[in-house]
């Protein structure tokens, strides 16, 4: 068996999130019926993490045992693009090591949250960014964003609905930045793992504190409650990239060009 | 009566070109049953000029006969957008003064047409920019496009079909840059006006002569053979935004906020 590695990007806009569902339109879903095309058998596909309903991606992983040696196999990209629907692309494949896995061996993720902000909606970015209409202060928003970094019980930002064995992250950096000529505005997340909706429930949380005048002493409080009810509003998925994940260098490594 | 200004942004993935068609989706169409909603009464507009099926704008400008007074006016913009679908927008709203006419007043437009330039396409740019999968050469590209800048006869450039007095047009700037971050390369021109699809048949000659090691002399040759024949390939309208249209400022000035 041949472990094939693949990083993908896509336009969640059409799909009910990352993982397969019977009778509904999934990355994955879409991601194995080429496959299933292409070896003309069945394959199942393991992502990094689910994605939700309407995210997007512009670095998620996903492996696949391969059932067979295709003949030409450094054209499975291509082939892969030409079978995938449009708004799902291969950006790379490697035949990756045996003890390679999507989802055991990830050790961080970054994931980017974009908002249009400006008084008047973008009909460009309808489904790329959430439209906040009131003036954000990105210097206020990064200085209570510094309360993220480092590890903490981050049960308070969780959704419930997966097992998790700890609700304990640690991240890296959280900060916000305006992007050049636009009424774009980035939020961009790293760390070593995120809970079910977190990012979502962690922006929602910053613009409630940036709005009302909280600060740090608030958004400690609020990782004290160890309570979903503490925190605040959870923002659109239409905002949310999964920007990149990343393997210990040592699999990375072993990774080659099909 | 009283003469409105509008500019307006719209994603033109799902419409027929700006121009109002019966029993087809345009831009036009959707501004006029919004307005004509609004006044209780249709609404005929007049935009600054066409744009093609699938192009985009981040400033269209179109100004329409206001049939009534209405109180609360300066909501209009707000009732406008809440109306009108998600993928058009009202940016700006201004009573203009009466010798304001969106088309025949227009001094200058610019353009700018967006390349995604890498082996593998996009999935989230794929209705908003032209995938270029060789790689370009922007110095190149530049130094082609100042052949361009001045006043020519840009007959070769011009798709028939609409009539025009004459086909000699001035170009201000003709520049390539690549968007930070992304493999986005932007082609932006400014000219006192457009034939039909000019810019369409300039971008798809520019990237034939950066490919084909032409320059200045083959650019200078197409101009002077006055001949559509010898210009090369339209590229397709998705990748193209109308950027901005320009009024003297002396009816800018008469402008005031609603």
């Amino acid at each position: 068996m041949r472990k094939i590695k693949l990083l993908l990007s896509y336009d969640g806009s059409g799909y009910q999130g990352w993982q397969r569902q019977p009778g509904k339109a999934t990355i994955q879903g879409a991601l194995e019926e080429a496959l299933g095309k292409i070896y003309a058998q069945p394959v199942k596909t393991v992502g990094s993490g689910r994605t939700d309903a309407g995210t997007h991606a512009l670095g998620q992983v996903a492996h696949f045992e391969a059932p067979k040696t295709l003949k030409g196999e450094e054209r499975l990209m291509r082939a892969l693009n030409s079978l995938l629907p449009e708004n799902i692309v291969v950006k790379k494949a490697w035949l990756a090591p045996e003890d390679f896995h999507a989802l055991f061996a990830a050790r961080r993720k970054t994931y980017i949250y974009r908002i249009w902000n400006s008084p008047v909606r973008s009909a460009l970015w309808r489904e790329r960014a959430l439209w906040v209409p009131q003036p954000l202060n990105l210097a206020r928003l990064n200085e209570i964003s510094q309360g993220l970094v480092g590890e903490h019980d981050f049960k308070s930002f969780q959704t419930t609905g997966t097992a998790v064995k700890t609700t304990i992250r640690s991240i890296e950096e959280a900060r916000w930045k305006a992007l050049s000529g636009e009424h774009l505005i980035e939020f961009r997340i790293r760390g070593n793992g995120f809970l079910k909706q977190m990012v979502r429930n962690l922006v929602g949380t910053l613009l409630h504190l940036e709005r009302n005048g909280g600060g740090a002493e608030e958004l400690k409080a609020i990782f004290d409650a160890r309570d979903r009810q503490k925190a605040k509003t959870t923002v659109p998925a239409h905002g949310l990239y999964l920007y990149r994940v990343e393997y210990p260098p040592a699999l990375d490594n072993k990774c080659r060009k099909l």
